[in-house]
C-alpha cells in the first residue's frame, strides 16, 4: 500500500491514523460485535460516540454555553437554503458580502425566501480579495449578514471577523472550520459541510446562538428546523452516524495535535511554503489574490502557459501528488492543504514546483 | 472479534463480507493511495464507484429507462417534505393512506405545502393491517397517492401494489426496498433512506419517472430539486460519497446472492420461522398484525407479561443477539430481519424464544 499526497478541495485528505483506526474497528467497535454503521442511532454505543464528538467539537472551537451545536444530514449547498428558512422570521432581507463562487451560490439559494442585499463585492477585481469593511453598506434591518469565510475556488479567506453590531453574522465555514481559532461569540450562526477539515461528505455542522432558534418559516421541513433538531439532540431524524464517528476521530486527532492554536501554526507554515515559492518564482507561478486575504486552505496558482499544466500535473502524479488541477472555472492549479495535509506533502509539492520552473522557466 | 446478531430496525446489520472489504480498502482503494472518503466526488475513481452503484441498483430493481435514479444526501424524513415540493406542481392536494407512524409522519410533513386527504386508514384497528383497496376514497385530482410500503414500528407491509390509475403512486420504501421484486412501472416515485437494506445512514435513494420532473415549487432548494439533481447526475452538490461506496458493495453482494428473487425467498423463510414460532406458541408470543399484511422485515411481538421483557432481552444478549427491544411507542420485542440478517441469526432467536417460553409459559 502506498498512500498519495491528496490535494483535493473536498472530499479531502483525512489523517492516516483516523483511517487506520476506522479500518480496525470496522467489524467490531469496542467489543460491541457491530460496525458503527450498523448501530441504532438511539443505542448506548452510538449515543456515546455522538456525545464525545459533540464535546470535542465544542471544546476545540470554544463554543460558549449559549450556542447549540447540531450534527445534521446534508451539506453546505442545502444549508444555504435551510439557514434563511430558519433565521428570517419576520424579516424580509438578508445582507450578503460577495467574495466569489460560494458567496454567490448562497445568495441565489437565499433569494427564494428573502430580498438579497449585496452589501459589498469584489466582483470588479475578479474576486481577488475580501472587500474592506469600511465599504460594506450594511442594513440595520437585515435578518443577518452572510459571509463565506473561505472561498475554495478563488482561494480568498477572511483573516479577521467583521463586527456587524446587533445584526447577526452568519458564516459558511465549510472549508476553514477548525483550521484556526475563531471567536464564536462574534457570530450568530456558523454552518459547514464536513468534507474538508472534519470528515466524510454527508455531515453538516451548525453552531447557532440560542436566541436565534424558533424563527423558522412555516415551510421549513422538520428535519431542517434547527430548533426542533436542537430539542432532539440532532436526533429528530437518523443522523449520518458513520460520518459523525469519523468526525469524532478527527476531533480526537486534532486535540492530540494541540488543538486550533497548534494547527493554525502548522497551516501558516504549509501555506507559507507555497506562497513563498510562488512569490519567489519571478512570475513563473502566479497567485492573483491580495496578500492579506490569501487562503491558508486553498492555494490556486497559474503557470505561465496553460500548455504546461498537463506536464506539471503528470509529473506531480508520478511523484505521488494528486488532485492538483484547478477548478474548471479558473483553470491552472489548486493545492488544497487542509489540516490533515502533512507538511511533507507541501514540501514535496514545493520541490516539484521549483524543479519544474527550473526546467521550463 | 465476535460478531453479534444485530436485530436493529436501522441503522441495521450489513453483510459481513461488505464490512471486510471496506476495512481492507479503507486506506487505499484499488491502488489509488486514497480512502474512498478522501476522493473528490468529481474524480475518475469516485465517478466509477457511483456509476457501478447506479447500474447495479437499476439492474437489481429492474428500473425502466424512463425512470431516473438519484443518490442524494439525507434521509426519508427530509424526503417527506422534499417529495411534495417536487411533485405538487399546480395541484393542491395529496392522497395519503395511513398505516401507522411513518405514514402519519409523511402526512404532517406534506401538510406544509398541500391539503392532505387521508383516503384510508387502519387507525381504528391500531394500525394492524393495510386498508383494503376497495375502501380507498381516491381523489382523481390529487397530485399523487402516497403509501409507506412497510411500517417498521407496526410491522405492517404491502404485499401487493395498488393501481391508482392516472394519479402517480408514491411510496416510502425505506425499510423494504430491494427485499423482494417490485414492479417499478406501477409507481411514479419511490424514495427511501439507505440505513435498512442498502447501507449507512445519510444516503437517500429516489426513483422518479421522467414526466414527473420539472414541477418543483419555487421554494425548493436546488440541492433537493430532483430535476436539477437528475440533470447533474446526483452531483449538483457533493453526494454522501462513502455511503454510496458501501451501498455499491451491498448491491454487489445482493447480486451474488441471486438478486431480488433469491433474497425474497430467503426473507420469506426467515420471517416464516419467526411467525410460525409466534403462532405455535399458544398465545405466549403475540403478533397483532393481520396475517396477510405481516412484514417480512420487522416482526414485532409481545410476551404475556411486560415483566418478562427484561429477562428475555438479557438472555438474548448473553446469546449474542442485540437490539431486540420494541419501539418505545409499542413496547414488547421487535426483530428486524433485513436482507443482511443471516438465517442463522433468526434460527438462534427462534431457539431462544422456544426455550424461554418453555421456562416461563
Amino acid at each position: 500500500m502506498t498512500r498519495v499526497f491528496n490535494f483535493s478541495s473536498g472530499p479531502a485528505v483525512l489523517p492516516e491514523s483516523v483511517l487506520r483506526q476506522a479500518a480496525e474497528e470496522m467489524l467490531d467497535w469496542h467489543g460491541s460485535g457491530m460496525s458503527v454503521m450498523e448501530m441504532s442511532h438511539r443505542g448506548p454505543q452510538f449515543m456515546a460516540i455522538l456525545d464525545e464528538a459533540q464535546s470535542l467539537f465544542r471544546e476545540l472551537l470554544g463554543v460558549p454555553d449559549d450556542y447549540r451545536t447540531l450534527f445534521l444530514q446534508g451539506g453546505a449547498i442545502g444549508e444555504m437554503a435551510i439557514v434563511p428558512m430558519n433565521l428570517l422570521g419576520a424579516k424580509t432581507s438578508i445582507d450578503f458580502v460577495n467574495t466569489g463562487t460560494w458567496s454567490s451560490k448562497a445568495m441565489s439559494e437565499a433569494g427564494r425566501y428573502a430580498r438579497i442585499n449585496e452589501v459589498a463585492s469584489s466582483a470588479a477585481t475578479a474576486f481577488d480579495r475580501i472587500p474592506a469593511f469600511e465599504t460594506w453598506r450594511l442594513d440595520p434591518d437585515a435578518a443577518y449578514v452572510h459571509i463565506c469565510s473561505n472561498e475554495t475556488i478563488g482561494g480568498v479567506e477572511y483573516h479577521w471577523t467583521p463586527d456587524t453590531g446587533d445584526v447577526p453574522l452568519v458564516a459558511d465555514v465549510s472549508s476553514n472550520i477548525l483550521s484556526a481559532p475563531l471567536d464564536v461569540t462574534k457570530f450568530g450562526l456558523l454552518y459547514g459541510g464536513a468534507q474538508k477539515n472534519v470528515g466524510p461528505a454527508g455531515l453538516t455542522l451548525v453552531v447557532v446562538r440560542d436566541d436565534l432558534l424558533g424563527r423558522a418559516l412555516p415551510i421549513t421541513p422538520c428535519a431542517f428546523d434547527f430548533a426542533q433538531q436542537s430539542d432532539n439532540g440532532s436526533m429528530l431524524n437518523t443522523p449520518p452516524t458513520y460520518a459523525i464517528y469519523i468526525a469524532g476521530l478527527v476531533f480526537r486527532w486534532l486535540k492530540a495535535q494541540g488543538g486550533l492554536v497548534a494547527i493554525e501554526a502548522l497551516n501558516l507554515r504549509k501555506a507559507g511554503l507555497l506562497y513563498d515559492t510562488i512569490d519567489a518564482s519571478g512570475g513563473f507561478y502566479v497567485n492573483p489574490v491580495a496578500v492579506a486575504d490569501r487562503s491558508l486552505m486553498n492555494v490556486p496558482f497559474r503557470l505561465p502557459d496553460a500548455r504546461l499544466d498537463a506536464p506539471f500535473l503528470a509529473e506531480a502524479e508520478a511523484l505521488g501528488m494528486v488532485q492538483l488541477k484547478g477548478h474548471r472555472s479558473v483553470g491552472g492549479m489548486r493545492a488544497s492543504i487542509y489540516n490533515a495535509m502533512p507538511v511533507e506533502g507541501v514540501q514535496r509539492l514545493v520541490d516539484h514546483m521549483l524543479d519544474f520552473a527550473r526546467r521550463h522557466g
